[in-house]
């Protein structure tokens, strides 16, 4: 097999990430693919899992500064990067990724609607041009996502955001996986069998461009 | 009395900044300032007191990245200015910072070396063009701080870095104070009694412009 890639699954809440994973991570097993290395952001080392305490957290009496929640979000992911992925990749190893950069543009660009510039000029300070090699965004209706994450329990504080929140952060999902090669675009609203046969087939497709 | 200040104590470690801001309140009292909030950073509020406890600790086997400190850094000054800073002037309440912007600028820009254009777009994304009214630079050589810091005790993971990272924070800590008009220099390596009295002299002059 080709050196090792950072693939990463995206999406909103109760998209099916979690099934996603278990699916591409049997997928990269019977490609042959055995060292792999599972991430999530926010978190995924000792301090960056602070830094998404932080985030998750409920704050009365002090609210969460939109661009306060974004910095956290990236100094998690520098922790991550730099002390877990890079490291892996380095060293021959695959990674997923549950969740990345992807992720603060849809939810905190998207969703908050923080200026695009300074979306991209803090990307530019924290990961300059780091990115995964491969990208599922798991797409589906806000309201379907949402109802499907109410069952498994509790909703945290971002979560808990009404709807318009979550519209407009699968807009930029859509609008970024649209313009980029490297994502693909899965139906998270079919099916559990037919979302694990699309990424299946996604994923062979993307290994066997791998090799050729 | 004018309208609420917010007036900031800059200085190395050693440098006296406890006994300055006692000096300062000092000289607000006497001049009929009562409603006063200190405030000190990085902390200052719930959330950013958290952040500075990141920042703070010694982390074995997974050091904190230097722009990821950076981010924390600004995540705590934005809950910091949003929550507790600017209502405080707002109500009319003067504020006195222990350490405020100059400090990440003279740390991290300085000390750590990220990149001037780094350090200025961050600012920018955190807190646009809020800036103290009047800043105290305590100026004092490393050497000399560091020896009066360890005489209070450990040191913590900043305060271990070795001299020529503050030699290069303090130098930046100069150039930013010689290029500013709202900021008054203080040899900080004076006799306690001189630098009170130079403090309390700057105090006085800044004042009475400000009745002017």
């Amino acid at each position: 097999m080709s050196q090792a890639k950072f693939i990463v699954i995206e999406g909103l809440e109760g998209a099916g990430k979690s099934t996603a994973i278990s699916t591409l991570r049997a997928e990269l097993d019977a490609a042959g693919i055995q060292d792999i290395v599972n991430t999530r952001e926010p978190g995924g080392t000792v301090l960056a899992e602070k830094m998404r305490a932080l985030v998750k957290e409920e704050h009365e009496g002090e609210p969460l500064q939109d661009r306060a929640e974004l910095l956290l979000m990236y100094a998690s992911r520098i922790q991550l990067v730099e002390t877990v992925i890079k490291p892996a990749l380095a060293k021959g190893a695959w990674v997923i990724g549950d969740r990345h950069d992807m992720s603060s543009q849809a939810y905190q660009g998207g969703g908050r609607e923080i200026d695009q510039t300074v979306m991209s000029s803090l990307k530019r300070i924290a990961i300059g041009d780091f990115k995964p090699d491969f990208t599922l965004y798991l797409d589906i209706d806000p309201r379907l996502g949402l109802e499907r994450a109410r069952g498994r329990g509790e909703l945290d504080r971002i979560e808990k955001m009404d709807i318009s929140f979550f519209e407009r952060t699968r807009e930029r999902y859509l609008e970024m996986a649209n313009s980029d090669e490297s994502v693909v675009i899965i139906d998270a609203s079919q099916k559990i069998e037919d979302v694990q046969s699309s990424i299946q087939q996604a994923v062979r497709t993307w290994l066997a461009e791998q090799k050729g």
